[in-house]
């Protein structure tokens, strides 16, 4: 069954592509490696996407592994791998996309005046039967084909029509118009919909697929217009992220169709109680902050300050409030956890997070979870997150961190001495630095010598308080690879020496990976 | 003049009313003090703006202060003051506004029947009573009168227009309907205008107003239909700031009309240049991070991490690219500062960087730029930013700090030995804590005792790499009024110590001023 089954322009039924792991992966800075790729698809899939753009699998053996395994794991969506006009590409997309129950090619070209002349440098009929070729070539590998027009906003509805024509009679399933570079407005995006479903022969028998980019502010509203306009796939991402300024949010797209369902009476298949989660997902491997004023999913998206509202909200919380907390996975009570809680108790709390711990994992957490409950009066539902994610990453280290000892302050120069765990020995170094920070690190440095730059490094207080934990994040960039780790602790030193020493994991991880690609070339 | 001679619907000039220092102070967390409120306001001025709301006098001595303040500082915007619709309010406004060049009265009522009914409970007869006596009252105190139908967008097309009637009949000279929760899409939106100023006798003598809220990722769309629907003004925040999920975003709104002039062929008075720099100062007054994939201003709006879009901005920069970054404030390339730079280029360097300092200052901030070159290899515009910014917070220190030593590690319990000079006394105390951090501000605590809540906690790298200076924010609440300071240094501990320091610095300034209050009253 292809996705183009299950909804048509007339149905009110519109099927959401998430380009999260895609176009969201290409914001700079925020590449995730194939254990969170894994988690993020994981929670789309569970929340009920769609069609899950897994990544662009001739772009790197990483990316190309990054698709083959969510297609090997995804439940119930669809798995899309994205693949330029180009024979090898596609075919290598045909390969990664191949373990998924539900397997889909999305192939691309530019079909503006712009992009064909300076980017591309090819004619408009040559364009065309780069389209039939490429086309056929992946409904030769797969049922369902998606073929995107990029640049679609800034070419003429004419040779538009055309490059729409050929594709559908090459065997595309799903026509995606994108406004790459987030230049149309609402008006001319309906439009162009319109247009092309009216001149296009065979146009009902395809699904088509708004792609907006928000550089004015408007990918939300030109979606929206989009699916007023007949289309029934909206590509979106994840808080938004995406090249630039990012792509239209999908959290956005999914609670205004919910909530204003009187005067856009179309439906999507979003859980929306995982809105929350997804967003804090992507968040935190991303280490990208999500700004407290994001619709949605900003920490203040339902909070009230002023006197006004608040007594307007107490009063009768429609006068208000259009949307109810809960919907979106915000919690509005919470049971508050310390160190009389038992093993039941964090079990329960665990799965009221979305957790599920195997024994020996749970026993560590729980284990750290009374550390915790020992030096802070109350463990918030946010500290408890920060460590079983820190537990997730922790499974895969050979680096530990065994103790730190730092001095700093005003008189300098900062010192640390640091013991690590290498592989089962113990190893002690003491080094100074550019304050304490620098110094640790350095200390680390000296044991496990390493070239790799440090290209971000960030604190979050993640409850708020003075005995509030330390969540650091740490990224190291390496031959034009980097990673990204974090680590939470009370103590913001402690902290900051886990995550590099987990950054530093996660590049060895790759090192030996991207040996063993080598090997295999 | 009143701004409304400035514009009317058939003319194609839009006035941008900014709000930052009311509905964006309204986020929860956002509140900033008067020399902050000041200098957004200079920024605000410099640029363009044609109205800047600069507070709720009626609500507290600080917000009343503020206007006034900003009132007699504005060199060529119209200030308005908020009120309710009662006339103390009114009253209260009236005076606070009263030293600006160009002062406005901006009164407010809510008008849907949710609000009527559950939270105002009074009839629809009643409040067109208030309407007409508030809004002449205002008029007998200034000639610029706003009013706003709150919660316009869930009010009746009738019953909204006989409130407009009354208004307008009553002096109103700008007539502003908000969608207050966020709740309209725009085809509603600009029906709603269209509506009204067909139906309601004199609606050619008054400006039309948008104020959008950002519940479900629409409110820039929302404000642009606005526009087109007859609306000249529109009121919005820097970086959408507001209530929940913010208002519309300026630098959204002034970019897309002037980068889509072929189809909303409107103008703003924006000098778009100034657009980062403003952003850049109500993050850094607030502590509210700007996504990174924020539209405009987001550090990735004009990054391009794909190799294909890299290789297209390379051939042709439009390609990819439809705003230019420098239009924006964007800097594309930057003289890199070091050591060996001195005052001259330090001087220009500054004035690049938007900053005009005195001569004690300026050598005060010399000096410190100097510390900081001896330590660091380059020293980027934003240290220099952040160096600047603390001087200013210095000025008016009377707490400071003289040396901090600190040994925090796995080892724990977590030690600060610190010296501050208060009132010229040096005093030095020892303290424990949980964390380096805990530990530093106990210290603090045990020379100056207080009972403020530490509300926010957080730590950014200023410039990337290991030498990166620390920014450290801290928010700390006492008797429902908040504080946010920051401070940077290379070691993040000695950053924590005077961001501390300087919050402490401040409430007591908000101390003494609302003692004097009491006394006032």
């Amino acid at each position: 069954m292809t996705a183009a089954n299950e909804t048509n322009s007339s149905s009110d039924r519109v099927v959401i592509f998430d380009t999260t792991l895609r176009d969201g992966e290409q914001s700079p800075g925020a590449s995730m490696n194939l254990e969170e790729k894994l988690q993020v698809a994981e929670v789309l899939d569970e929340m009920g996407v769609d069609i899950i753009e897994a990544g662009f699998p001739i772009a790197s053996e990483g990316d190309f592994e990054a698709v083959a395994e969510i297609a090997k794991h995804a439940d119930k969506a669809v798995i899309a791998g994205l693949a330029r006009a180009i024979p090898a590409d596609i075919a290598r997309a045909g390969e990664a996309v191949k373990f998924a129950g539900r397997p889909r090619i999305h192939t691309f070209v530019s079909t503006s005046p712009i992009h064909l002349q300076h980017q591309m440098r090819k004619s408009e009929e040559e364009v065309l039967d780069i389209i039939t070729a490429t086309v056929g070539q992946a409904r030769n590998l797969v049922e369902d084909v998606e073929w995107s027009a990029m640049d679609a906003t800034r070419t003429s509805i004419d040779y538009l029509c055309r490059c729409i024509e050929a594709a559908i009679k090459a065997g595309a399933t799903t026509i995606n118009l994108p406004d790459t570079v987030g230049y149309a407005v609402p008006e001319e995006y309906a439009a162009m919909f319109r247009a092309v479903r009216e001149r296009v022969p065979n146009a009902d028998k395809v699904i088509f697929s708004t792609h907006c980019h928000n550089d004015l502010g408007l990918a939300v509203a030109n979606s929206l217009a989009g699916v007023m306009a007949g289309a029934r796939q909206v590509e979106c991402t994840i808080n938004g992220i995406g090249e630039r300024a990012g792509n239209a949010a999908l959290e956005e797209i999914v609670m205004a169709l919910k909530t204003r369902h009187d005067v856009m009476p179309y439906t999507t298949n979003i859980e929306t109680p995982y809105l929350m989660r997804a967003s804090k997902l992507v968040s935190s491997v991303t280490a990208f902050p999500v700004q407290y004023n994001k619709a949605i999913v900003g920490k203040n998206a339902f909070a009230h300050e002023s006197g006004i509202h608040q007594d307007g909200v107490l009063k009768h919380a429609q006068t208000y409030e259009i949307m109810r907390p809960e919907d979106v996975g915000v919690r509005s009570s919470s049971l508050v956890m310390g160190k009389h809680s038992g093993r039941h108790a964090f079990r329960e709390k665990l799965s009221e997070l979305g957790f599920e711990l195997g024994d020996n994992a749970f026993e560590d957490a729980f284990r750290r979870f009374k550390d915790i409950a020992d030096r802070k009066k109350h463990v918030f539902d946010e500290d408890i997150e920060a460590l079983v994610e820190d537990e997730i990453v922790m499974a895969t280290e050979t680096i530990k961190v065994m103790a730190l000892t730092v001095i700093a302050g005003t008189g300098g120069p900062q010192k640390a001495i640091i013991t690590l765990d290498v592989d089962g020995r113990h190893e002690t170094r003491e080094a100074t630095g550019n304050g304490p920070v620098d110094a640790t690190f350095n200390a680390i440095k000296a044991i496990v010598p390493n070239d790799a730059n440090l290209s971000l490094y960030q604190v979050h207080a993640v409850t708020e308080g003075t005995d509030a934990q330390a969540e650091v994040s740490v990224r190291l960039e390496e031959g034009g690879r980097s990673v990204t780790a974090r680590s939470s602790d009370p103590d913001t030193l402690v902290a900051s020496a886990k995550a590099y020493v987990s950054a530093m994991n996660k590049l060895m991880t790759r090192r030996a990976r991207s040996k063993a690609d080598v090997l295999a070339v």
